[in-house]
């Protein structure tokens, strides 16, 4: 069913797959630290998985494996990034660094970014900002497969926002999340399992509920967070549309359902509006605001009082946004990181096209 | 059941009350087209409603009518108002003034303001920096009333968030919405029907779905956005965090469960951890990232083609946020604001305490 890889088995491996698309070594490195640090903190489908994804784009001509990554337009606070059809995995970090610089000097930094591919997931670019006592923000658009309250049309990614805040003694505040009622990925695990999904994640072609997970190669889609109007769906919809416009209107990406798939066997929209995926960080200096250490107390106190909140019935504590994503990672990186047989098979066959070892 | 008043009528009234208690005429002014703006967009439990509420807090000393509001650290792109307990409804234009002034020069302007009060609609003040072609944000903790995923404990607001966004020939995209999967208001008209909420919306103090709208009043808790985990009740508990942390922990309000209570015959928490309650603002200027006219373009396809996706059997379009609140205000500056007969005798009373007409 499984087999357990040690991490830097995995990263030797994909840093080679990376090196043999022409990536350079420095961003081969990072490339696949980024993509590598969703499978240490167990979000399995962002990670390795979606590596031969990345390479079927490649070989499609999507993605551009020595982009020159630049900054097009800037004000104090704010840069336009056009990521040259790179690696998302190499063109994010590229922004949130120019966020941080601008942060430095102005308090806060804003970074909309065009012609850019998928970023694998956004936590980790947030968490950028946490060795300044920046607060990091990262966001991105993504494959339309969700339809907005009251359609049946996919119009919208899954698109995650993430926040990171640093704390003091406490670790850091990490939210991480589409702005869907379930990510895609969960879709998947049922798919493979063959159990029905709660009702709420998808509807079918016509609207309807539904329950199947398979509902998206029929036509379905996925539901904004919130499931339905009487729960609040119309706020996952704004949430969705947002970061849609942050990411991909402000930048002049492609928005809604001209968005760019990750699959490499479905079409580019032929009628594009913009560049590629679009991508929005932030960061903010907490000492723009109050002194840091001050700053940083304050949380301590937030997660502590939250963290020992009253549980309810069945439950033994209140997690701090990040508290899970944490500690598997701590457990992955000596336990070693769990991979499916179809990935398995799947990385074999990169091993063996690029005739590399893995 | 209802009278309906003019716009007019609500607001010289209105004006009049909070000039009784020692308002000055500016500030008054200011204060009510903020408070009714609610009633105009059909938020009416934020409106009028809530005027005697805040003319308690005034009678119990927590509202400072002549506030010293003042910016009290600031970086190129930030800053942090002390509200001086004012009227969150003053207090909140001041802070949203400071982000336009800042975005003017920096690109973007983001403020943090403590000492505050609650502010009436999010969306109201997100609005103001639409003039100007830029986007604006706004978001407030609030009362605690809403318990996180696996708690039974009472520890964030409703904690709403709002996005204005222009566009060229279109009306403007404006988000505004609680961070909860129904805002208290929906609850109370419930309780007003004698009507059950649906699953989703509340638990009872043992952390059990309730349908029971009166819950609150027996220990239970309003529920994040998606209701439960398995629909993503997590990634509701997530954005009200976020929205307390920027509003009160960066400026030195009071986060949590700290948070001053609105209704003023709650004590206010013996161990404060700051100042009043907070607020988070932000300003960016469209043509900080390309050409406010090529950005607002974009945004007029953006909804021509999300209003234009295919409906779901049963509806006849899809919504783009703030078209409920734009018809709506239309349709009441001409045919009037409708006032439940409980809140008429409410300003009744009001009128009576303070010797004025009605």
């Amino acid at each position: 069913m499984e087999q357990v890889f040690p991490y830097e088995h995995l990263h030797a491996f994909t840093r080679d797959v990376f090196i043999k698309m022409g990536c350079s070594p420095d961003q081969a490195e990072l490339a696949t630290t980024v993509l590598l640090s969703a499978d240490l903190r167990g979000i399995d489908s962002h990670g390795v998985a979606r590596l031969s994804g990345y390479v079927r784009l490649w070989e499609a001509g999507r993605i551009n494996a020595t982009p020159d990554i630049r900054i097009v337009h800037e004000t104090p606070s704010t840069a336009v990034v056009d990521g040259d059809s790179g690696l998302g995995l190499v063109v994010a970090p590229f922004a949130m660094e120019v966020a941080i610089r601008k942060a430095q000097i102005a308090g806060t930094g804003w970074v909309s970014v065009r012609n850019s591919n998928h970023f694998g997931i956004a936590g980790k670019h947030a968490m950028m900002a946490l060795q300044h006592d920046m607060i990091g923000m990262a966001m991105t658009n993504a494959s339309p497969l969700v339809a907005p309250t009251f359609a049946t049309e996919r119009m919208l990614g899954t698109n995650p926002i993430a926040v990171a805040i640093p704390a003091k003694e406490q670790p850091p505040f990490v939210a991480d999340f589409a702005t869907t009622t379930a990510a895609n990925g969960k879709l998947e695990i049922l798919q493979r399992k063959e159990q029905e999904a709660p009702l709420g994640w998808i509807q079918d072609k016509d609207g309807v509920p539904s329950t199947n997970p398979n509902e998206l190669k029929q036509g379905g889609a996925l539901l904004p967070l919130g499931g339905d109007r009487e729960h609040g769906s119309h706020k996952g919809y704004c949430l969705g549309a947002i970061v849609d416009i942050f990411s991909a209107v402000l930048s002049g990406a492609n928005y809604g359902p001209w968005a760019p798939p990750f699959v490499s066997f479905l079409p580019l929209p032929p009628d594009p509006v913009g560049k590629g995926l679009g991508h929005f960080f932030g960061a903010m200096r907490t000492d723009a605001f109050r002194p840091a250490d001050e700053f940083k107390a304050n949380m301590d106190t937030w997660i502590a009082r939250f963290r020992n909140a009253t549980p309810a019935a069945g439950h033994d504590k209140v997690l701090i946004p990040g508290d899970p994503e944490r500690e598997m990672e701590a457990e992955r990186r000596t336990a070693g990181i769990p991979i499916l047989d179809p990935v398995v098979r799947d990385l074999e066959g990169l091993a063996m096209k690029f005739k590399i070892d893995f």
